[in-house]
């Protein structure tokens, strides 16, 4: 395994590999080129920018744009925390693999390859309201799946989940490492009913003062608190900084996932974007305190990467319009006349 | 001419056709039937019941998409209101012309097709600080040629524009039908300094009270302070909507163009949706005065129908899922445990 212990975990993430500035700089200036006035392209200027940074190119490329759900199950829906029954996360599962979900419509219209990868899904994680999820070595074993599931060659990466009763483990992990007690970071999720939210609350609330001693270790509340598809997020996330891969996040459980990287290196997320902000109800919070600024705002709350995936369309327009457009001189338009 | 005069404009627009209310009901049963959880997919939803609406179709397409760019020059350039000479509108045109502007790229990518129509570039309309922008006739002539760049077989339409000037005339439009005076309405538009700026205000207030007689009048106020340019817009919006053709507004000047209709009929803009908030001042007060949500909001203030087109693809996204997902009942995934 790449991460024998949380301890060598711990280490890798933070020490993370920096973009390249200058590629980030020649982008800059040939956006200042083109033919419209500076900055009128707003956020996808700068996406182009960030993705330069991060690819190593000033030219910035989307041939090889890909997309990763990880699926998990969780012992904890035993407490009733989802409207829907554990099964749903491999009946899921089983859908992507023939074509019919959400994921698979908005992958193959944004020509990106979709790889689902099922983490024991017949092997839930522990109900962590009476101990760990998941011990350190399942932890850094999910962890691992997700590092070696992105390959080295690769554009773009968007990445998302499924599993019933994630909502539940991620707003258990928000609480844990950012506060604020769990009605600041539970909702409906699938769409739980009054007394479905009540029982989530409760279920979180549990889970803070059972793994009381642990919440200054962002990596052992995520073994603690998480799920195997939170935590191959997490390796995915690490992978792709290694690589030179920028990355998509997806919702409030994509997010979340990602969480104790944040705690553990300010600048572990810098390769990220947020592709959307969930209407699930932690979501905004959650960017706020990381200082993210989501692209989209559909009130999309459907995870499987269908936010990062409808916001892969963004950054090829962003990119097209990089490299197809024409300059002030190449068109022969004027330029300003007061500067 | 379709419209001979004001009045008959008018009548015409108090008299909108209606979109299929069945073909709408059938679209939001299909999304309640799809494997994710009802409402999941947020704003996607309403999107493609919208355009099952307005199309009249419960599977609504997008095999016909156009996009519409109309160009006009605008004499209250005179008075220093732009960062750019008005020499660019023509030179922007014929950067459309050979595929060099933002766009181009975005219209390839979201496969649209891509018309612009230039407008007397050669003829602008009036300073409108010393009388109205265009005589009436002058008026029905630009919105009868947006008439008619419409084809009544077309699935969606995107609107936008461009015209060195005009968000001088669109910040006028605004504050002479919504009021606030100019400052609630001037902005930098392509990038004016603050001297421009102030300019660009004494501008609007003049305009203002030179026409204050005919404030009450949202058609003879579009002659008198928009643009060919924008009175185009609002012939196309009112063909789309006799064809059945859903349209996608783009930023602050294709919004003004059609406030006019929507002073005129509240249910003028039911077949509309506007594509993005701009960074342009005023868009948003504008937004909210008309009741309008934007579908992105990425700072941008290009105009071109740049934040339109990027838009397409939410609604190709949106109709994707609409088509290819299939149902709880045909994928064999358990519905909801608690209802």
């Amino acid at each position: 395994m790449r991460f024998p212990s949380l301890d060598d975990l711990r280490t890798s993430c933070r020490d993370p590999r920096d973009g390249d500035a200058a590629s980030a700089d020649a982008a800059a200036l040939r956006q200042a080129e083109l033919t419209k006035p500076p900055g009128s392209l707003g956020r996808l200027e700068e996406l182009v920018i960030w993705l330069a940074h991060w690819q190593r190119r000033s030219f910035p490329r989307l041939d090889r744009v890909k997309i990763v759900v990880f699926a998990g199950n969780h012992g904890v829906t035993a407490r009733g925390v989802s409207a829907y029954p554990s099964e749903v996360t491999g009946q899921m599962v089983a859908n992507y693999a023939s074509g019919g979900a959400a994921i698979n419509q908005i992958a193959q219209l944004v020509q990106a390859e979709l790889t689902v990868v099922p983490l024991d899904l017949d092997r839930p994680t522990c109900d962590f309201t009476l101990g760990p999820a998941m011990q350190s070595s399942e932890f850094l074993a999910a962890v691992d799946i997700g590092y070696r599931s992105v390959p080295a060659e690769c554009d773009l990466l968007a990445i998302g989940e499924m599993g019933i009763g994630n909502t539940t483990a991620a707003a258990a992990l928000c609480a844990a490492l950012l506060g604020g007690g769990a009605s600041r970071w539970v909702g409906r999720g699938t769409g739980v009913d009054d007394a479905g939210l009540q029982r989530k609350r409760k279920t979180v609330e549990a889970a803070l003062a059972r793994h009381q001693s642990i919440l200054a270790d962002p990596l052992a509340i995520a073994a603690a608190l998480g799920g195997r598809e939170l935590a191959a997020m997490l390796g995915a996330t690490l992978a792709a900084r290694d690589h030179a891969i920028p990355i998509l996040l997806d919702g409030f459980v994509g997010t979340a996932a990602v969480l104790p990287l944040a705690r553990t290196e300010p600048r572990a997320l810098d390769h990220c974007r947020v592709a959307h902000v969930s209407a699930e109800a932690g979501h905004r919070a959650l960017l706020a305190e990381l200082g993210l600024n989501p692209l989209l705002d559909l009130e999309m709350r459907l995870g499987e990467a269908s936010g990062a995936a409808v916001a892969i369309q963004l950054l090829r327009a962003a990119t097209a319009c990089h490299h197809g457009m024409a300059t002030f001189t190449e068109a022969d338009v004027a330029g300003r006349t007061n500067d």
